[in-house]
């Protein structure tokens, strides 16, 4: 798959069976010593007491080939860090949470926490012909209650449908409710839909969805972190929701009780440093409380929704990510030191910009003769640098850059 | 009236009559001289050219005597700010923004608006027996849409209910819609509701809300700052919302369309440093849409609510008013000469609480020996000098005395 050696494949499936999603110190040995060394490691028994207890359980009866014959008799792709399908932008927001949470861990702070929600996943499973590897750029995350409304339906579906019009993916689960409804309204707007599962792709959970599952498969993406013959216990469906917080640029939730799922998605969000939104409904409403208690939270509040504009707007805003020791404006030479930094494909994706021109990921890759991927990759460390900036319809010179280059100091040729 | 003068009776009525409401200069005329020197001013033409044009129109037919016999026959009584009756503690923080709009007048800035929304009423109409005076210490403004849904007048209404049901006097105006729903909320839990007026008392508008009208003033209060005859002009509906807002300890927006009276009220709030509040509701509904700019504004957004604890959370916690030269922690020697600026009654007031204890206006009465009146009143001086603040049930010694009087340096006997 991608281009990726038959040994990594083998190696990434085994890890991504030996142990439940986001296990914290098998997911540093992986990135310490990548994934074939690190099997040889967790097979010879050399590894630590946390990693140990998370792999026994399943170490003896563990068959990755099987695993990937499986998942290549239901049709599944399955998608390695390695590989150039891999969703690097969207990643990139877990990792760094993540490399926080492996800090605490080593600190001994979580040391009977093996498990931490911001641990990237190991590998995906996937069908379906929609762009993984964009995903995160253009997104957005729809989801919100199993139990759901008229109203609630309605919007979430209406939703799904303007911003697949504006050329944005939706991304959601597969449950009832609002997770399908949003489906819904992206399919019908013939737009990409993303259905991020908590169980294994072999079975549909709820069964009964098992033609939503179809359907989105045909034009767009089904994405799981679990193997085939996964079945969806709750703990999957908490560690779920933080790839649809990841896979999103930013996530809607529409309708939601108190003490829903609602309140871990908000979590992800804000560990993700994604924008997290809610749309309001009727105070006599249940399952619109969740929804207004996200508004009135005191920390990291979300951001009341309307519709499909008011998501736009954020969205587009959000994208801004801080420029490196914000706080004060960075100088010319601050900012050509930064691009220094930065590898040969990424400077000349820089180079393609235009002083206010946005641009999307296609025709930066036109203009800067670097092919697509390459861009979705550049991308995010250009934004991290505080060179460039994502809004409503792609990516543009920072303010910064811009006000640094009319005092001539930097910026594009 | 409440042992004022027929001299300032009628000075006043001419005065109420003479200019529109929130004329700036008369009022800061009034403010300077008293009544019955700013009439004799106005009547010998030394004035201002201001106040000349303001009131050019209606001196040659003015009749005050004509004025208070026509609210005689009407029942209503006309309440000044020199009678005990007068509203002194909500109309205090029209007063401070007042005198921040005299300055600009005076300083040129708004030579030609004669008007200035937040300059306080000159006289009242009312009509009905419950308490003016106290207005504004425990009161909730609820406003909204003329064509309101089912869902907005239920919610208007039970919102009206339940504050009422815990002694809040509830305030709106004498609209179809959220404000009718609001009264007969308050009416229907016994409790007080004060309904002000855009026009005259004399001929209730619309004129099918005349039963509503005298419902309300059989338990509550009819409020008008028009005098008899007035008919309610566009102009004095958004004086009128001042009035609500002032009278109001805080102000909720149940239903209102995006570019309504809504966001006139909110000014207000924001000027009188009032807590302001809206209702969420479908986002498909044009009546919610107002409600959720307000929740979304970026300067000064409206707090979501969802019902009766949260609106009383709020009130609570507003009815702090900062402390002189908040920023830094006071010292029991500030405190205690804050206390010795203040007059005897206050002191008196101030020395009746006991640490830890939440007192009702009543309460403080007795533990003071000072009349319920006169603690009333004593009440916002204690609270801007940061010695006192309102709480949910009433007022208790504020948190910075508390932490002063552990050190032993300030606090009540």
């Amino acid at each position: 798959m991608g281009g990726v050696s038959d040994e990594v494949l083998i190696a990434r499936a085994f890890l991504n069976r030996v142990a439940e999603p986001a296990c914290i110190p098998l997911w540093k040995l992986v990135r310490d010593l990548g994934p074939v060394e690190a099997v040889q490691r967790v097979r010879a028994g050399r590894v630590g007491e946390g990693i140990a207890r998370a792999v026994a359980g399943r170490l003896p009866t563990i068959d990755p080939e099987a695993d990937l014959a499986a998942g290549a008799r239901h049709g599944l792709h399955f998608v390695v860090p390695e590989s150039e399908h891999w969703p690097h932008f969207a990643m990139s927001a877990l990792e760094r949470a993540a490399l926080d949470r492996v800090a605490e861990y080593e600190g001994g702070k979580t040391q009977h926490a093996l498990y931490g929600e911001p641990i990237p996943p190991l590998a995906l499973w996937a069908r379906g012909p929609a762009d993984l590897a964009s995903l995160g750029v253009r997104s957005v995350g729809i989801v919100g209650a199993r139990s759901a409304t008229r109203y609630g339906e309605q919007v979430a579906s209406d939703l799904a449908y303007g911003l697949a019009r504006r050329e944005f993916a939706v991304v959601s689960g597969g449950a009832y409710g609002i997770d399908a409804a949003a489906h819904r309204g992206a399919l019908a707007a013939g737009g990409t839909t993303v259905l991020v599962s908590a169980g294994g792709l072999d079975s549909p959970y709820p069964p009964s969805h098992t033609g939503l599952f179809d359907r989105v498969a045909t034009t767009g993406l089904l994405l799981s972190e679990s193997p085939p013959g996964s079945t969806p216990q709750r703990r999957r469906f908490l560690t779920r929701n933080r790839l649809i917080a990841a896979l999103a640029t930013g996530t809607v939730v529409v309708e939601a009780s108190l003490r829903s799922g609602a309140s871990n998605t908000a979590g992800h969000c804000t560990r993700l440093q994604r924008p997290l939104m809610a749309v309001p409904g009727p105070v006599t409403s249940a399952v619109s409380a969740g929804c207004h208690a996200l508004i009135n939270a005191d920390d990291d509040p979300a951001r009341l929704v309307t519709g499909v504009d008011d998501v736009v707007a954020l969205i587009g805003s959000a994208s801004d990510v801080p420029a490196i020791g914000s706080g004060r404006e960075p100088s010319g030479d601050d900012l050509r030191g930064r691009l220094d930094l930065l590898d040969d494909v990424s400077r000349h994706v820089f180079d393609g910009f235009r002083a206010g021109r946005v641009l999307t990921c296609d025709e930066l890759a036109v203009a800067s003769g670097v092919n697509a991927l390459d861009v979705i990759r550049a991308l995010p460390a250009l934004q991290l640098a505080g060179l460039v900036e994502g809004v409503d319809g792609g990516f543009r010179i920072s303010a910064a850059v811009a006000r640094a280059s009319r005092r001539r100091a930097v910026g594009p040729k």
